[in-house]
């Protein structure tokens, strides 16, 4: 059968690692799979590519970035590829392009359009293992794309979907998804599976295991990812359909991303439109807003609260006062120092009240709730930082998710 | 116009440089000509990949070494792109593969076919400056190649020739090609002008300004080249025809090779096949072999001695061991301790006399001549390493070479 396997930048971080790394692929080759294998870039190769461009430009055409960011999976795969002919595999490497990932042209986030299979086809045919660079791709023009954050987990399975491969496994520095951050909750719980919607709940609230847009490709073509550590052989955790789980539990588990910053504006204008231009004005400079809050009127006047993440509150900042004329706004508050805890499980839906059991666990602990969003499948509230490891602990206890 | 330029590695060294490059780049265009601009990897790039490499293996397979070189020169090209850019330069940088320089597929050391300018030509219509990675190309099954030494130089003189350029510059750490090395004679002079042959003799006798690749490749074409610093705007030396040049003197240039390593076999049988066999086991083996020389006959047996690099001689001496009994040798020597001392000339060839004076000169210092091998427009003899500075300047002087 067709295994593809993702190892990430610190699974491959220096030469006894991608020696490691080699050694499971061939594994897995020994029993009887053909195996395609995507790494990243080692360790910090980003970074110091990154600081490389700063001393160069504060601001590099997009194009030629993805030309001098993808240089780090070139390397890796040279690497993993020399590591396994050196233990007598056969292997052959191939950047983004040679393994025919074709994307769009929106350099630094492009997206991946298709997989033109033809060469890996041939490489298979042939026996070999093939290595594959994450993260990158080709436009129609020859361009070299890469493809943003998650980039090397979404080529894995962009590669799983193409070649139908029978699993999908993504390596990573942890075991799996637990119910909640181990480091917050000693009780936290390695989950034997995760639905899809909840995987990219959690993904989209911190729990960085797997990447949104590699887990919503997964969905979409219903294949299966195994999430599990490259630095043992445990079991990790499986993302799949709903359908095959058990709903034991109707909370999965708990997230918390204490990476958020919160704006406040007031009393804007109650008229048509008007979130519109705020919005718009934030996603025209490629800010991520998380949770808006629009509050009940009051003088036909409205306040508006956002969240996004701290690295784009200064970016926010600059547009919410660009717009204070326009939309009427008395003034506005910031505060970096606020967190989002979250509760995420696809039995949620079908089970009232869970809400209610999460605020009355937080009130218990003395924890106010500066905003509250919900989905079908998910709850969260904006604490003060100082406040989310307690909250964390007291709902993981609240839906019992330290009891398997 | 249509102008090649290359900037070899000291010259993209750090940010600073690549501004600097950036800025003669931009001049240039300034000037009104269309500028393909070739560059190497920075600096050090290229060892920190072999060291990287050698961390895994001890003997990489060639087509995944070039996937890891190629990335040095595609980290340069989107740096100088990005510097370009900045100063408000239109410009895009190419990988090898992009600017369609398609080679064979020996790898590590490939040869190239020919340049498919399509997407240059694009490029230039669209009035942008290109920036095209040196050393690297793309063969027929699409993978990625290297050219081996001198792989730059080689690049910008294909694409002069492919677009027909109107000049090929190459930008060095040195002025211009001299009478001989500075360093060890400060009467040295720039010589303005030399033939591609004599070029070609100096390049491959360690004088190593150009690669003799590149300079073989722009005399079949007949494309003039101008060599010359990237650290000043003095004109260089500009290598041409032969025939476009005053043939003022005799000898051009003396050169010196520290790096010679000779090895003498001693009583091989005198029958047909056996420098055949010698010399076959050592190209197979990669070994480049210099000087040749063959003693007269004695008892029917012959002594043979030849000439390699230092890097090279382990590699000889196990290939002369492995052949001893077949060669019915005695035994053999070798000396590190050597140099190559060469005089070259194009004028040579109509002067007799010109040995006769090299060797002259050489007594009166009183170096002894352990080899000697001449062609139509040099002479070269080894000597000892010693002995090697003296020598150089007996010759620049004896053949006037500081009277410009």
């Amino acid at each position: 059968m067709i295994v593809v396997q993702k190892y990430g930048g610190s699974s491959v971080a220096d030469a006894e690692r991608i020696r490691r790394v080699a050694r499971r692929v061939a594994a897995t080759r020994a029993e009887g799979h053909e195996v395609v294998v995507v790494v990243s870039a080692m360790g910090d190769t980003t970074d110091e590519i990154i600081q490389l461009v700063k001393e160069i430009t504060g601001c590099p055409p997009e194009r030629e970035m993805d030309v001098a960011l993808s240089t780090g999976e070139q390397v890796s795969i040279a690497l993993l590829a020399m590591a396994l002919n050196e233990m007598g595999e056969p292997v052959t490497c191939l950047t983004g392009a040679q393994a025919g990932i074709l994307t769009d042209s929106s350099h630094t986030r492009a997206k991946i359009l298709n997989v033109n299979t033809g060469r890996l086809r041939v490489e298979l045919k042939r026996k070999n293992i093939i290595v594959v660079a994450g993260f990158q791709g080709v436009d129609r023009l020859g361009d070299i794309t890469t493809l943003g954050r998650g980039g090397s987990d979404t080529t894995a399975v962009a590669l799983a979907v193409a070649l139908k491969a029978d699993l999908c496994e993504i390596y990573t520095d942890v075991d799996g998804v637990y119910t909640t951050d181990p480091r917050l909750v000693p009780e936290a719980r390695k989950l034997e599976a995760v639905s899809y919607e909840e995987m990219l709940e959690l993904a989209n609230l911190g729990a960085v295991v797997l990447h949104h847009r590699a887990v919503e490709l997964a969905m979409e073509y219903g294949v299966p990812l195994h999430v599990r550590s490259s630095f043992n052989y445990n079991n990790g955790t499986v993302v799949k359909e709903a359908d095959y789980l058990e709903k034991s539990h109707v909370v999965t588990g708990v997230a918390c991303d204490m990476n958020a910053a919160k704006i406040g504006i007031f009393n804007v204008f109650d008229k048509p439109g008007i979130a519109f231009t705020l919005f718009k004005a934030l996603a025209d400079k490629n800010i991520n807003v998380d949770m808006i809050i629009q509050s009940a009127m009051r003088d036909e006047r409205n306040d508006i609260s956002f969240t996004c993440s701290q690295a784009d509150l200064k970016k926010a900042l600059s547009v919410v006062e660009s717009l204070k004329m326009n939309l009427g706004a008395d003034g506005y508050t910031h505060d970096e120092g606020v967190a989002k805890v979250s509760i995420v499980g696809a039995g949620m839906a079908s089970n009232p009240g869970v809400a209610a059991t999460m605020f009355e666990a937080l009130y218990r602990e003395g924890i106010n709730l500066e905003m509250i969003s919900t989905s079908e499948i998910k709850v969260s509230c904006i604490v003060k930082d100082e406040q989310a490891a307690n909250a964390v602990r007291a709902l993981h206890k609240v839906f019992e998710l330290d009891q398997g």
